[in-house]
């Protein structure tokens, strides 16, 4: 490695064909959903996806405080058996990186480089960030709710505490979590313990790890997470489009058995019941998946919205025939949203929703 | 992807330098320790290790049934239930990949690429195996005791559902467990639900996931991961050496606080405390732990040895300068066996013990 990284100011090169060790390292820091996994209602613990910028931190419960500071008229310092006796609500949430299929974007933007594993469903139980906020009281003219992790480190040379923020307007709303509890059961270490923020409908960068510190402000919130990273951009010096919520997509099970190293699949002949999952931002339901065989689309069978946040069952019975197949399946959303059949290409692989596509060998 | 995967009955050939989309799709299937999750004695779920060949299984733990059968006098089809009336015991156990430290290899097999993460300490709850083979009761001229996985799949051409065996004296040793539990609770999917076979101080391939069938036979188990998987060989057409137990070997926490892409770290000048752990295997406690700075070797203080099977704590107190120093650690055990600095070369990238190096910038 040249250079010195923590100077790193520039964006690094775009790239082609194979990963290089520091990316195949920050795949093994975080966790994956094998797509089997898309069975489950729920994602069980250690499947569901995690993104980590930092290391992990190794937080005391008993000693932790949330500190509840800035434009508000009582900081508040918070323990986690305080916020336990605030009111509890519990929300399934579909959650996806919003670098997630960064690693099939061609030239692809070194970094995390998720093909279509980094999302997951968990139940986040927890108060609603508003009676935390009502507790502080909010100044007037408040613009930005920045919230902040003990997570710390370098990015692009700006060192910083991990840091997000929403609109006062957002940050207000029932949905938005402090929460302490996944599936029903306190964090894991590696999904924010002891608290975090919950952001449903939205990308995961916006649901703030081992949260540690609000700070209400009057001003947009300038942290290298916020302000630099996180951005749709075309191009180099492009301002770029702030990233938010989550895009409409879908994902199938691959079917069949595989072989070890090349995930390639095997199928026997007959009828295959495929399945998988579906999802949109901001709690839009998913209104229809198509499945194409060889590139001919068919309507799926899709469950209808149970949880507006949560992904949605979809299933298919292919009746399928000796030979290679390619499968591939695409969502749209009650608002007409829909995937490409190719990634919307910016420059650090955000958002890629391209429909999924999967090789089968049915014998 | 040329040919056809399923009949890919050659070893792949070997490779230098990036990783190829399929090298990185497997290590997204799989679990990894980050290596700041070495400061806990019992690894959190979902930070703890997987290897898993084939899907992750989806088992119904009412109708599961464990079918012993072969060798013996009395064949047993046994539900969770009753495993759970036999004698229960929990064992602490550091179980590692056979394959960790492949990727640092070179030339390098094309395979699950693990640099340092394939490893973790779980407590493990269930009966010793011994309790079902006393009740089947086995036949005289009995060789190997096999256990098969009710994950499927092929691996060069052959297609088989994962399986392994133990030599029946081995077999019947009071630690070999058949395990319902994982740190006190049900295992997760990934983790084998609802049961699966652990073999303290053997490499991980040993401890058999979604176990379904042992069957007892009078000559050795031919199964594909047996006499063709997990092998020593040092050139095509070795016949090879089988892989038992686990190799001595020792990891670091990387100090200080990362850089997001390449993980460079910084630490601050003055006194750090460089921790991580060690083991060995069958049970050989760790006698000595060493840190290298720079290359200058120092006696870090270890803990002694309380599990058996359990890695041990390890402390050093560096006085750390400004300046750029590479960190080592080396671990030798009770027997005498230690660390190579250079990785014992193999066709298949197996059992990479060697001292692990981590580059840091002191400020």
């Amino acid at each position: 490695m040249a250079g010195n990284p923590f100077f790193e100011r520039e964006a690094r090169p775009h790239v082609e064909g194979d990963f290089a060790r520091d990316e195949l390292a920050l795949a093994y820091r975080n966790s994956a959903l094998p797509l089997e996994a898309l069975a489950y209602d729920v994602t069980p613990l250690g499947l569901h996806y995690t993104l980590s910028h930092f290391d992990v931190p190794r937080l005391d419960e008993a000693s932790f405080r949330l500190a509840v500071g800035g434009r508000v008229a009582r900081p508040l310092a918070l323990a986690l058996d305080e916020l336990r006796g605030l009111p509890a609500r519990t929300v399934r949430v579909t959650m996806e990186c919003a670098g997630n299929g960064r690693g099939l974007m061609r030239p692809r933007y070194p970094s995390m480089p998720w093909l279509h594993e980094g999302v997951g469903t968990a139940e986040w139980t927890g108060t609603p960030l508003r009676h935390v906020l009502e507790r502080a009281g909010l100044a007037s003219g408040v613009a930005d709710v920045a919230f902040l992790g003990a997570d710390r480190g370098f990015d692009r040379g700006v060192e910083h505490d991990y840091g997000r923020s929403l609109a006062a307007a957002e940050a207000l709303g029932e949905d938005v979590l402090l929460a302490y509890a996944m599936n029903g059961a306190p964090l894991a270490p590696q999904h924010g313990f002891p608290l975090r923020l919950v952001v449903p409908g939205w990308f995961g960068m916006a649901s703030v790890k081992w949260l540690t510190r609000i700070e209400v402000l009057d001003r947009p919130f300038d942290g290298f997470q916020q302000a630099i990273g996180y951005h749709y951009r075309k191009h180099a010096g492009d301002p770029g489009v702030p990233i938010t919520h989550a895009k409409v997509k879908s994902l199938v099970a691959p079917p069949g058995i595989p072989d070890w190293y090349t995930r390639r699949r095997l199928v026997e002949r007959g009828t295959v019941r495929l399945h998988g999952r579906a999802w949109s931002g901001a709690g839009v339901a998913i209104a229809r998946v198509e499945v194409a065989i060889d590139g001919d689309w068919r309507e799926a069978a899709v469950d209808p919205q149970r949880d507006r946040f949560a992904w949605q069952a979809w299933r298919y019975d292919w009746d399928a025939a000796p030979g290679e197949h390619e499968l591939a399946c695409r969502a749209t959303d009650a608002q007409g949203a829909t995937q490409p059949l190719a990634p919307d290409w910016n420059t650090n692989g955000m958002g890629n929703n391209a429909v999924q596509r999967v090789q089968v060998t049915v014998r």
